[in-house]
């Protein structure tokens, strides 16, 4: 089972790609969809568009996870970002994946074990749970992680699915 | 020349076509596409793209033109906003239109003649700008009024190009 993970933004869009063995996690490729800001806005969501296409192509996940957005900020950045957000999660769903969303904090507790993580904690532990990984950056490193706490989740909320089918 | 206005809402997306012959704008078609509020944000994507990606597919539009947002409101609202107004942009910027983005205070001056005309005045206008029009509601209006707007604007824009170019 393949996930991809998103870490959506105008500029740059952070993704990952990990592979569930059962309990085992292995880090397939990670990346960053980069955005030339002389464009129009448009044309740059079109480039998110294509980026994200051409990595789901070449590595075929299954599913996607995104991580969910703290909008307690500026309200143009929100509507920036909100803007690209849209963009990915299009593009993933557009191309068959479900996606899943994860609250940040439930992603640093994923991952570092502590909703309250710092950056570098996440980084950190990314490298630890995904051995080898070379990391393209904190984006790309923020979307090896949501990838991570979406294998953890979904395996838990598929053995509470068999149990409940096993009860009933 | 035809123009597609675009009103973008995660629930509720406006669109209308109108044909430019010189000064005479004509009405082709108008309408919403809407979302089902059951499915996942990302599923709801989609659907507006597909939605638009049909209206492309039957009108043939060349351009398109969309307003800009608000961001001075709730901020969950923005984000939502945020991530619809980009499945819009990328939607007709990906089916090869180019995107234009108009302030709503212009748009309103465009069809009513001043910049803080109310909701009904806009309807108001559209109708008489394009006879015969049947609107489909609220948001089809506004996307009718966007699409008046850039034909209006992108003479103007025309005009001066030519005559900087005879200057020249």
């Amino acid at each position: 089972m393949r996930i991809l993970g998103l870490d959506p933004g105008l500029r740059h869009t952070g993704w990952g790609v990990i592979e569930v063995f059962g309990n085992r996690l292995v880090h397939v490729a990670n990346g960053v969809v980069r955005t030339d800001s002389a464009l129009s806005l448009a044309e740059r969501l079109v480039q998110i568009y294509e980026g994200l296409s051409a990595v789901v192509k070449t590595y075929s996940p299954l599913e996607a996870a995104v991580e969910e957005t703290f909008v307690n900020r500026n309200p143009v950045s929100t509507l920036k970002l909100g803007q690209a957000r849209g963009s990915v999660l299009l593009s993933a769903s557009h191309a068959g994946l479900s996606v899943a969303e994860y609250s940040p904090n439930l992603v640093k507790k994923s991952v570092v074990g502590a909703g309250h993580a710092g950056k570098e904690q996440v980084q950190m532990m990314v490298g630890v749970l995904l051995p080898g990984v070379k990391l393209e950056g904190a984006d790309a490193a923020d979307a090896l992680a949501v990838a991570v706490c979406h294998a953890h989740h979904r395996e838990t909320d598929a053995r509470i699915a068999r149990s409940l089918a096993q009860g009933a």
